[in-house]
């Protein structure tokens, strides 16, 4: 179900500001966390922003392997993203078992990708982001690799609108609180620009 | 209709990834664009991170300023998004007349802030930000004053089912193509983090 993107439109599959699960691995370990804090950074070649707490399992295993996956989870995975983001991987090794991820490894990284995402993206860590990492955690990276599932993303663009409601993207609030994503709203387009 | 909104909650006025209007001022010249790549970066003090491409007018005046406001759209406003979003202030000094388009001096750094938003930010660069400014166009900024909308806003909650859908925000795709945020999901609490 899920298909390649085009990787100059590897942005789109962030653009409108969905939380996200971050996959990582390193020497045998791998973990999967929640993180509502992405976004695009480039569009060709395609760099995305993500800030990771250094506190974490998954900023170590990011920081040793220099590679992360996002994934897009859906409102069907609710209970699952909510438990990927309370539950440190440190205190739990079992963690993705206890929060029912499995994962698939990246085709060019070994990374996990998370099954069950309506959209995947394998990255590698810029060298830039030692600057940025160690003040604010924020981590930059390239996406090397894309993947959507054509149910809901086609041609380069979502269409939620034509699929199950729970398929739809999540928005988190907070404390367990999201929003699904919504309704499609077109704008006109602009003259003399 | 504005309210103020606790610092330490001004993170979850982007938490849910809406695009927004950024606000800049220096020297007389004011301009405001659209942007979909923006995020929190800490929670208190909060921060935020912003992509703004160095072509731009407001990349000159935030570099010259040190300041700049980051403003949430609605589904009402979508075609002065559109319009901001692709109408440059180099080309136009009218651009604010032509998108219709008016703002209110922020009291503590005088960026000029956005009418019609459900909530406003107003923001100074951080130091760091040079870093990553240069090769990325990331400007990252602390948050020194937010306002929010109580229609949608209140007790640090957004609760966009209560109110009108065109008092939702907006979340862009490409190419005018947005979504309005959508319906609440609640995900089960955590046991045994």
């Amino acid at each position: 179900m899920l298909t390649s993107v085009d990787l100059k439109h590897a942005y789109r599959l962030l653009n409108h500001g969905p939380t996200v699960l971050v996959g990582s691995a390193h020497e045998g370990r791998t973990n999967v966390m929640a993180a509502a804090w992405a976004m695009p950074l480039d569009f060709d070649t395609p760099k995305i922003a993500v800030v990771i707490d250094k506190s974490t399992l998954t900023r170590e295993l990011v920081d040793a392997s220099g590679m992360l996956s996002l994934n897009v989870p859906t409102v069907a995975m609710k209970d699952l993203v909510m438990a990927a983001g309370g539950m440190s991987g440190k205190n739990h090794p079992d963690k993705l078992t206890r929060c029912r991820i499995s994962t698939q490894a990246a085709p060019q990284t070994g990374v996990p990708l998370v099954d069950g995402c309506i959209a995947q993206m394998e990255c590698r860590v810029l060298p830039a982001t030692a600057y940025v990492a160690g003040p604010h955690d924020l981590i930059l990276a390239e996406v090397v690799g894309a993947w959507a599932d054509e149910r809901v993303f086609s041609q380069g663009r979502w269409h939620f609108e034509d699929a199950d409601p729970e398929l739809r993207s999540l928005h988190h609030v907070a404390g367990g609180h999201f929003y699904a994503i919504g309704e499609p709203v077109s704008a006109l387009p602009v003259a003399n620009a």
